[in-house]
């Protein structure tokens, strides 16, 4: 089997899994516990704070809340944020945004949604224009988790705040940490990861916050995480994420470049008259959506499954809500014909060329095959 | 070393972490994915919480929601069900509930506590005297976690719900699963697991709901667990837990039976001049709090700590809180020179009668040194 599908999660980094079965074997104790053996993991916990963080912001303008997930850091910020006048997000958000703020509207918060361009990138100049004195949040994603469009989160940051100082920005970066290469700015207050998207587990996340904002708990209890999230740590996840985020730093530029690779093999090597790419080019590579028109995205993610190859359609996140087409692209302004084919082809370091080849000659045989049948 | 600080938490059950491997190395697939290995996995979590609750409730009439803790399973329950009229609680609960309620006054509800007996058990008939009919939640844990106090939480829930069958009842039952033997009776409404009090991972947890009872979100998404609690499921941590009650419930009486002989021999074994008990005889076995009066419990512990017996002075989970007097202890009626002294020993199915004897061995020769250093 060829997995393509790791903007849906990734497999685990073995490595750092068994660098971090130490936490599960030996150094299993409470950190909160005060004797040595508990307090020495309270500073690992310290340390891998740090240098996960350290990654991708200043660890003096910035500190990191260890959560459970992505979502989790999504929805803190959104209900510790978000707690007056208006919202102001895209409509190509992840779920736990689009949810978050629903819930916001629930509870009589306005919530205004930007739109997006074609390839799922924010159009920044409507976002801006929808933020006004009234606004307690803007929240926009770094990399669209469909189609792969970076959005320069560090510019509309620095506009918002050139105009309002108060408003508070915050960004879901789940598939841009450990896959580009950037430094959060001082604009951004806010920002979520998560690790099972880069070879850590699933149930470990972290929000990212300003040391100088503060913010309400969102799991309150034994005052964990500067009392910001309540629970015994997860150590054992935390020490995973931390080693798994290290190994995607230190090869960062040399992935990026294999993913630049692969992605153009991809748009080279599929059939042009089944597939059209709905990336822009400029997109992270480690996402590539196309649309095969007229055919259901679902049952050609079928007819590769049988075939030998996992690949997504839309986001795997919104896969229980039952929706047929994903929200992003019709938000990119195609219609439900095209947004019925999707396919999301995803990356990650594990993956080889000799995947990408072969998986492109299967996706070429089950389009024309689906399509022959449709005739 | 000894550990005998096991109601903070557990080491992880070896032979569960091991069978549950597989979903790191191979099976490691986002559970929302609609190809045979991704679907695969959610039928498996299905089989998995039907397991865990089946250990303690008729699968029926409860469902399971999995969290990433106990901590979220009680707040869970508190803002889910709390957000009317008043809350009723005890002075004992875990922080993850008593900072919980205290965040629902900040929000306007009433929060009435009902005083502990002395060996830490809620005073049931003080309790009863709060619960009206404006009360919206009664939360009330099941095994206290520092004196190991057991409350009959169906005998509670009964009376309350014959008078009041409106009112919701929670429970926080953290130190209770996989520890004793009992079955939820219908009155209970919602009740906690974690997994790491007994063998399972930090970070996962459940908070188990009778069906037909209507629950918020607690983190909203992509409509996981019913959408109750969204975020990739923590595919790992869940199976381990799953294995791990298994094991315990296998062998629960026997385990039982071992524990309540642990119990014994330290309550005999330890020094009566210096040490005295503030568990009650029918308290869980698993947790034995001594209180050493007129000795600081914190320089006692460091002392074990260098002698080789890792033990806890109340919660491991209030730790951050900077607290120097337990509130449980407080509750139960002792004054600040008592709950000054206070050492929790607990035990798991890992500890060993050898360990039992050479720790008391340890205890009464540090407290007996301590006593000496204070004449």
């Amino acid at each position: 089997m060829i997995y393509l599908d790791n903007a849906a999660t990734t497999k685990p980094d073995s490595a750092a899994v068994e660098r971090a079965m130490v936490y599960l074997n030996e150094k299993f104790y409470n950190p909160s516990a005060v004797y040595h053996s508990g307090h020495a993991l309270s500073l690992e916990l310290k340390e891998a704070r740090r240098n996960i963080l350290s990654n991708i912001a200043d660890v003096n303008t910035f500190e990191l809340v260890f959560t459970s997930c992505g979502s989790e850091a999504d929805n803190q910020a959104v209900f510790s944020c978000g707690r007056r006048g208006n919202v102001v997000t895209s409509e190509g958000e992840h779920s736990a945004i689009l949810s978050a703020v629903a819930e916001l509207k629930n509870r009589g918060i306005e919530v205004r949604f930007a739109p997006l361009c074609s390839d799922g990138s924010v159009n920044v100049e409507a976002l801006l224009s929808l933020v006004d004195e009234k606004t307690s949040l803007v929240t926009v994603m770094h990399v669209n988790n469909e189609t792969g469009a970076i959005n320069d989160i560090n510019a509309i940051a620095k506009r918002i705040k050139a105009k309002y100082p108060r408003v508070l920005f915050h960004s879901d970066g789940v598939q841009a940490f450990g896959k580009l290469r950037y430094r959060l700015s001082k604009d951004v207050d806010l920002y979520s990861i998560s690790a099972h998207k880069i070879g850590g587990l699933k149930g470990t996340g972290a929000l990212i916050k300003r040391k100088s904002l503060v913010l309400h708990p969102y799991i309150y209890g034994g005052g964990q995480e500067s009392g910001l999230r309540s629970g015994t740590e997860n150590v054992f996840g935390i020490k995973t994420l931390e080693y798994a985020a290290a190994a995607k730093y230190q090869k960062l530029s040399e992935t990026y470049e294999r993913m630049a690779q692969y992605n153009r093999t991809v748009r080279q090597g599929l059939n042009g008259e089944i597939f059209s790419c709905i990336s822009g080019e400029n997109a992270s590579p480690y996402i590539l959506s196309v649309a095969a028109k007229g055919m259901r995205g679902e049952t050609l993610l079928h007819m590769l499954d049988d075939a030998g190859v996992m690949v997504g359609t839309g986001s795997a996140c919104s896969s229980n809500e039952k929706k047929r087409y994903s929200h992003v692209i019709l938000a990119c302004g195609y219609d439900k014909t095209v947004a019925d084919g999707i396919l999301r082809i995803s990356f990650s370091a594990d993956t080889t060329e000799e995947e990408v080849n072969r998986a492109i000659a299967v996706i070429n045989r089950v389009g024309s095959e689906l399509k022959e049948k449709m005739a």
